[in-house]
This record gives structure tokens, C-alpha cells and sequence, in this order.
């Protein structure tokens, strides 16, 4: 059966809702963190201000909300859907399905739409202290718990050693790339996280 | 035979040069680097602004020296001195001499002196690509190359594999600890750091 089509309210507000993440994703990239402002937002999006309240508390609430909406979206465009959107490929070669999702994070890191106002929210994060720990408990640690959940799937099967800390061990491939996006310490490419993985898995001293 | 004293006006340089240090550091710690200006610097240190621009051709020109003069009186304290300052153990036990030398990064990072100023730096490198990119040129990345330098020495005597890239490599110890000081996204010990050095030498993978 057909999904039966939004009243016209809904679909209006949908239109509002992804206006106001846009405006709030455009005006934390140009201005930053701190300069972006609820009446900022609403004036860029067309809505009046207590459109914004009725919905979201404060900024930073609008911007996590815009964050994860990217994210959907990005995920829509790459044909996936509903809980897909974050899972980690397993098909039993871990090497495979870690290059394979730090691959996609390299394109996403690497696009314009994305990296500004990520940048701008993670500079502020790092000052900040109080919306560095919003943004990393609701952005950044449900995704890295992903890693957590396919490491533990090798431990069962023996591709990972049992006595290994999962969350410490992601960090072996998932820092040095955040920290090449964030400092510029160096060129973020496919082949780039390809070796954090074969170096991670198989460790620098010779076996 | 004794050192002469220095010319009372050596002396005088000195003490002001110091004090200007202290005032950017101090400065940026509380303002951000956006507020931080010379003639702030000058205020706070009661040296005229023209001293300061005799010296330093900008304000970043000021901060750097600061930063690479906190680092020397943090090795003058702990007994080192000149070339030694930054250099890398290198007892032949590759491990051992890595944990050494990340604890102590462990400490300063967590020394309030060192990890204010850092941290209002360093976020402005993320959003100020030419700060971000003299930071990282003149303080980070020659940090780096001490560990790309005992990497090749543990090429020669066989305890790293031939074919890794030690600039690749010292990411794998290096950024984890760099992220969980920036983003709060864990605890940082001796045990943390020393479980980073393990897993990266000896990876995830059963031997």
C-alpha cells in the first residue's frame, strides 16, 4: 500500500525544519560557534524566531539536530536507511570492512558541505568544554561505539586478541585521521587509512 | 672559571622578555587567541608595545616563542638542557623508551600552565589555517620527527618492520592521546599510553 501522503502542516514544517538546518549549518561555517545566534538562524531561514524555540532549546541543540540530519542524508545518498545509516560492515575480514567505512569517512571529511561547520563545532568544543562534551556524547562516541561492537565481533572470532580494550584499540586508526583532518598534519587519502589499519591489525614490530 | 654576569641591560631584556611571554601566554589562556593583541600583551607585561614589536613582528611571532620557551623551562626542570630537550631515549628498548617519553607528554598536557594556552591555540589552528599551519610547523611537526628519527633507528636494529612508514606510525600513539586531551573522549593515564605503545607495536591481531 502507498504511504498516504503528509498534511499539508507536516510538510510545511518538514520545509521549515531542513531550512533551519541549513541556516544553522551556513552561519556556524562563516561565523563560527560563538557569533551564531537563534535570531541569526531564524532571519536566514525565513521563520520567525519562536518557530526555532517551539522545537529546540538552545543552538547547540539546533546545530546536533542539523549534524545528525547530514548524516541521514549522507547516508540516504549512499543507499542506506534506518539503522544501517551507522552499522560497520561485518563480512568476517576486518581489515576489509574497517577500510572500507574509514574510506567513506575520508569523502566525508573531505566535503565542503561537511567540513566547515564540523571544524567550526569542534574548534568550539575544544575551548568550550561544556558543548565539547554535548557534541562528543551524542555525535562522535555513538559512532566510535560502532567500532567498539565490530571489534568485539573479531574478538569472537578470533581475528582480534581477547585481551585487547576495544575502545582504546579503535583509536589506533580513528585518531591519527581526525587528527590530520583537524591540524592539517598531513594528506587525508584512501591509501592513508588503508595503512593505520594494516599497521593497527598487525602492529609495527615484525611478526 | 665563573660566568660574568651579564650587562645590566642583558639583564633587563631578559626579565622583560619573560614577562612578555607569561602575559601572552596568560592572555590567550583567558581571551582566545582572537582577543589576544600586543598591545594586551604590553599592558599586562608593563612593557611599552614598542618593545615588543622590536622584537616579535606579531603576535603569533610572541606565542610561538612563548610556547617553545615553556618547553625549555620544562626541561630545564626536569635536569635536561639544549639538544637533549627534545630529544627521544634511545636505550634499545624500543617500548620502554616510547612509554617514557609519552607519560611525560601525559603530564604536560595535564600541567594547567601548559594545557590552557595549548588548547585556546590549537583551537584557533583549526579555524585559522595559517595559524594552525605555523603551529604545527615550527612546534608540532618538529616534535614529531624526534619520533620518525627512533622509528628508523628501531628499523636498523630490526624492532619495527622495514616497510612501515615511521611518519605514518608514530600516529598510531601520538593522536589518540592528542584527541582524548582535545575532545575530553577519555581518561588519560600512564596505563592509557602505555597501552597505546603495546598495541601499536605488537598490534590488535593474535601473533
Amino acid at each position: 500500500m502507498a504511504k498516504k501522503p503528509a498534511p499539508d502542516s507536516t510538510r510545511r514544517s518538514e520545509k521549515s525544519r531542513r531550512a533551519i538546518y541549513a541556516a544553522a549549518l551556513a552561519l556556524v561555517s562563516e561565523t563560527g560557534y560563538a557569533k551564531t545566534t537563534i535570531e541569526g538562524i531564524a532571519a536566514r531561514a525565513g521563520v520567525g524566531k519562536q518557530t526555532i524555540y517551539r522545537w529546540w532549546s538552545s543552538k547547540a541543540d539546533v546545530l546536533l539536530e542539523a549534524f545528525l540530519d547530514l548524516g541521514e542524508q549522507a547516508a540516504e545518498r549512499a543507499g542506506q536507511s534506518g539503522q544501517e545509516t551507522y552499522g560497520i560492515p561485518d563480512t568476517g575480514d576486518l581489515a576489509a570492512d574497517l577500510k572500507q567505512v574509514l574510506r567513506a569517512t575520508v569523502d566525508e571529511l573531505l566535503d565542503p558541505a561537511f567540513e566547515a561547520p564540523a571544524r567550526a563545532l569542534t574548534a568550539e568544543g575544544f575551548v568550550n568544554e561544556e558543548v565539547g562534551r554535548e557534541f562528543v556524547a551524542k555525535l562522535l562516541e555513538p559512532q566510535l561505539q560502532l567500532y567498539v561492537q565490530r571489534l568485539r565481533s573479531a574478538q569472537e572470532t578470533g581475528a582480534v586478541r581477547p585481551d585487547v580494550d576495544p575502545r582504546i584499540a579503535l583509536e589506533l586508526f580513528v585518531s591519527p585521521l581526525a587528527q590530520r583532518w583537524l591540524q592539517h598534519t598531513g594528506p587525508i587519502t584512501h591509501a592513508y587509512t588503508d595503512t593505520l589499519v594494516d599497521y593497527a591489525l598487525y602492529g609495527l614490530a615484525p611478526r
